[in-house]
């Protein structure tokens, strides 16, 4: 393929293209400092002086409140699965979770593994397509704080709104959704994302925590790496960490603020997945089966009326450049996943593209 | 500064140029796939086979027996010194450390913070400018395994040749010197090494691991992400991998070979070595502390007989484009480190200027 295609994958996933074109231009010689960013030292002033201004762009795109660090790790959102019960819980205490789909049961698993967790609902049953109702909840004693994922990549899940547990703190996993909308940080006790979607390519976590939910005297001696103690005190400069994807998240942040914020963002990702989401339930070959109320704006996951098509579906489609639309492995299907990145022009030929398939193939 | 300096820092390091030129060639659009290797998915065939590829390429390098697992990991090398007392050490067991620098000792910490550890031997005492003799050691009963660092980057201190403890497995810390060196991978257990010298950018990390160390029932219930049978299982991508850092692992792996190999480089790597190592001696001006038995390739530390000019010395050297010369801040002085991609010519260069700079103000 001579020209760049439009990236539908769910994670890594695609980057804004005026970002690329800064990084490529710029990778022999950032800034005329004789290297590579990829060569920089990430406790030289120059890269310090980017990450302290990539931390405060992060803090003003999402009103981040004073009470609350954010922290940059050099390491997937997977290891914030144990390093939050590992931080958080105490040995009388124990984790709620809220199931909607394969990330926040992940998560679950691990808390049981390491510490006490409990499900206090789950849509497991209807095969991950709608949000718990409250008037499922259950909730249990000695609860430290509720975890549940925002939106959930893999069956194309979202909670439209947080849930609100009253005074207990709620842990949320925006892997696949910080910055594509507004959020009121303070609503949340800790905000946890992996890079790979609308903030940098893979290899970086970001974590937004309240101070005070964490204990000065933990019961247990942690590993040093996974205290977070250990990060918020050395600024997350502990151990050496991924300059290049905090560079590239530094340029995301500014491209976020050029778009007009997440605000912004969030009206357009709301105009592209309706647009999608609209196509397809007005179509015969396509269906979501996700209820409307907890339709992901990220992850449009959709069938076809006549499975069998669907390698035929994914050949015609990469090679007309719609890339990466293979449903999750573990569930099948297509997937449009529409991030920041993607510009309504990739929704729209996507839509084309599906209808002339549709027509080619009358049911 | 329009042209590229020669980089000296000890990490994240230099970077062969022709390496740079490929990655900044295909950033938009790698292989043309339509979309930047920054941007594809971690498990769609083309990365898998690259991955793939990756790993067997560094095999061969440095002829890997079957009978050990290579793993990429996506955290940083320190996330290790929980790793490797969390996976191998039983209640009964302990680990002893030599005691080289601030990384050997900084393992030594976390293992006795989370396991049971002990310094078989420590060099602290002369300033770590020397590795303790054979005759110092002593070796305490349950002793699992060996740890020490190969190469230790602050004070400029290496073993020349591996420790020998009989049956007792080595376990070895290499971020600084895996790949700049032939070595025999059956004297040892584990070798890991972060990926930020000679290998990739900041944000991965390879284990070398021998299979017969791993317990199949671990005592203690470890964080998933922390235990290794997770990733030998999923074959290093169980979580998202730095699929960038792993592209780029993958291009050195390849120059190191086109280089002929880490016999070659440690050809050029003792030869640069020695010129530095040579002048400092010959000189009034330089002198290095590290006794000449134990004195590292990869990171030359040395101070100048007027301290005061210290200031003066990096401000002039990176004038000339002889950048990141500053000794690490918990030890002072000067230093030059010299991995694969740092050019004889880089090497002259510095001495020329170190020259003119001792002429230039008379002892």
């Amino acid at each position: 393929m001579k020209s760049r295609g439009y990236n539908f994958g769910a994670g890594p996933a695609g980057l804004p293209e005026p970002i690329l074109l800064e990084a490529q231009g710029e990778l022999l010689n950032w800034q005329e400092k004789g290297m590579s960013i990829l060569e920089i030292g990430h406790r030289t002033p120059d890269f310090v002086e980017l990450l302290t201004e990539a931390r405060q762009m992060l803090r003003e795109l999402l009103n981040v409140p004073d009470n609350y660090q954010v922290l940059f790790l050099g390491s997937p959102a997977r290891a914030q699965f144990s390093m939050l019960p590992m931080n958080l819980l105490s040995h009388n205490q124990q984790a709620g979770f809220l199931i909607t789909g394969i990330w926040s049961s992940l998560a679950f698993a691990e808390c049981q593994k390491i510490r006490r967790g409990y499900a206090v609902a789950s849509s497991e049953a209807n095969g991950f397509t709608d949000i718990p109702s409250p008037l499922e909840w259950k909730l249990e004693d000695n609860t430290r704080y509720i975890h549940y994922a925002s939106n959930e990549t893999i069956n194309g899940v979202a909670f439209a709104e947080p849930p609100c547990f009253g005074d207990i703190p709620l842990v949320v996993d925006m892997t696949s959704s910080l910055l594509s909308e507004p959020l009121n940080v303070s609503d949340y006790g800790v905000i946890f994302a992996g890079a790979q979607k609308n903030i940098a390519p893979a290899g970086l976590t970001l974590v937004i925590i309240r101070e005070d939910l964490l204990a000065d005297d933990l019961e247990f001696n942690l590993p040093t790496m996974l205290d977070y103690h250990t990060h918020i005190k050395h600024d997350s400069l502990y151990a050496t960490l991924p300059t290049f994807n905090c560079y590239m998240a530094y340029k995301m942040f500014n491209w976020i603020k050029e778009q007009g914020g997440v605000e912004k963002l969030h009206e357009i990702n709301l105009a592209k997945a309706n647009k999608l989401y609209e196509f397809i339930d007005n179509s015969e070959m396509y269906h979501c089966k996700v209820v409307k109320s907890a339709r992901s704006l990220m992850n449009v996951c959709f069938n076809l009326a006549r499975p069998e098509l669907e390698a035929e579906f994914l050949t015609q489609s990469a090679e007309q450049g719609l890339l990466a639309l293979k449903g999750h492995r573990t569930v099948g299907g297509l997937r449009a996943s529409l991030y920041n990145s993607m510009p309504m022009a990739g929704v729209d030929a996507l839509i084309d593209f599906m209808q002339d398939f549709a027509n080619s193939n009358p049911l």
